[in-house]
C-alpha cells in the first residue's frame, strides 16, 4: 500500500511535523497516497490495453473472522484489514518478473525508512535472489518528483544503520526520474527499460 | 481458486453425476480442491526457503461495503468474497514470469472445460503475449496423477468450439506428468524446467 506501512513513525520528515496538524495530516496523507496510487493504477491500465506490459496491485489481505453462511451468497460479517506482508505490485514485463513497492513522502530533502517495513525488504531480497526486478517508486510529492530506485541499492542503503533516510539529492543522482504526462499519467515502463533492459 | 469457476456447470462429467448425490458433491469436491491447493501451498514453501522459486497464492478478492471506524481497529462488518479475474498463483523462477492455475477434477477420463473461467482464460492470454511463462496444474483425483499443461495449448484446446473436455489420454500425452512425494509434495518445478527451460 502506498503510504505509511511499518512500526516506525512516519514523521521523521521535519516539514511535516510543523507543516500540519495530527488531523489533517492524516487526511492528507490518506489522500496523496490515493492519488500516486491511482496514477500508478491508471498507468498499468494504459501498459496492459496497449499490451506492452502486465502489472496488477495486490489487494490488501483481510483476515476473514466470520461468515455468514445462511443467506444465498455468503456473507462475511466480520473481518479485518491486515499488513501487506509483501509488496503492493508485480507483473510481467518481456518476461522478466517484476516486483515494486511504491511510496509517497512529503519531505522535500529526503526519503525516511520508516516508509519502508521489513516484511517488504525481505520479500524484495527474495525476488532479487530469484532473478526478478525490483524496485521502488518513490514520490517526493511537495516537488512533484517521481524517481524509481534500484530495490538492491535501497536496501544496501536500509541497512546502513546509520541511515535513517535517503538525502533527496542522492537519489536524484542515483535513481531514474520518471516522466509525468496525461497518458499514461507515469512513464515508469520507460525507466525500467532504461534501467534494466539496456 | 482450485475448483469449479466459471458460468458453465461443472457436472458434464458422467462419473461425478452418478457416484454423489448434490450435497456430498459439494462437500467432497471442496475437500478435494483443499487438498490440492495444500499440496500447491506447501510444495511453493519448499521451493522458497529453499531459494529455488518463489510463487505465490493470490488472495481470494473480497468486495468490501461496510466497514466500522468507530473502534481502534477499523472493523469491516459487510463483504463478500468475489471470483478471481485472475488465475491464482503467480511468481519469478530463473527472473522469468510465471502464472498458473491449478484444477482438480473427478473424471477419469477427461478434463471438462467447465472448470475453466473465461477471465482466466483472457488472463492467461495477457501472461503470454506479454512473455510470461503460462500454465495449468491439472489434478485428475480419483487417478491420483498431476499434469502440467501448457496453457496456450489449453487455450487453442478450449476455443475448439467442437470440444466440452480434454480426454485424459490426450493430456497424459501433451502434459508432463508432476511427480509427487512428502516434500515437496508435487515436484513441479521439475517439470517447470523440462518444459520451459531446456
Amino acid at each position: 500500500m502506498v503510504g505509511y506501512s511499518n512500526g516506525k513513525k512516519p514523521n521523521s520528515c521535519p516539514e511535516a511535523k510543523t507543516a500540519v496538524n495530527k488531523k489533517v495530516r492524516t487526511f492528507s496523507s490518506a489522500n496523496r497516497g490515493m492519488s500516486f496510487e491511482e496514477d500508478i493504477n491508471i498507468s498499468n491500465e494504459y501498459y496492459l490495453s496497449k499490451g506492452l506490459m502486465m502489472v496488477y496491485k495486490r489487494p490488501t489481505p483481510i483476515n476473514v473472522v466470520k461468515v455468514d453462511y445462511s443467506r444465498k451468497c455468503a456473507r462475511i460479517t466480520d473481518a479485518y484489514f491486515e499488513k501487506q506482508s509483501t509488496t503492493d505490485y508485480n507483473g510481467v514485463y518481456k518476461g522478466k518478473y517484476l516486483d515494486f513497492e511504491a511510496k509517497s513522502t512529503k519531505c522535500k530533502s529526503s526519503f525516511p525508512f520508516a516508509n519502508i517495513s521489513i516484511h517488504q525488504i525481505n520479500h524484495l531480497e527474495k525476488v532479487i535472489s530469484n532473478g526478478g526486478i525490483a524496485f521502488f517508486l518513490i514520490q517526493f510529492e511537495a516537488l512533484k518528483k517521481v524517481y524509481l530506485l534500484d530495490a538492491k541499492w535501497i536496501i544496501d542503503f536500509y541497512k546502513d544503520a546509520k541511515r535513517k533516510s535517503i538525502p533527496y539529492e542522492t537519489i536524484k543522482k542515483e535513481g531514474i526520474e520518471i516522466k509525468q504526462g496525461y497518458n499514461p499519467r507515469l512513464y515508469f515502463l520507460d525507466a525500467i527499460e532504461q534501467k534494466y533492459f539496456k
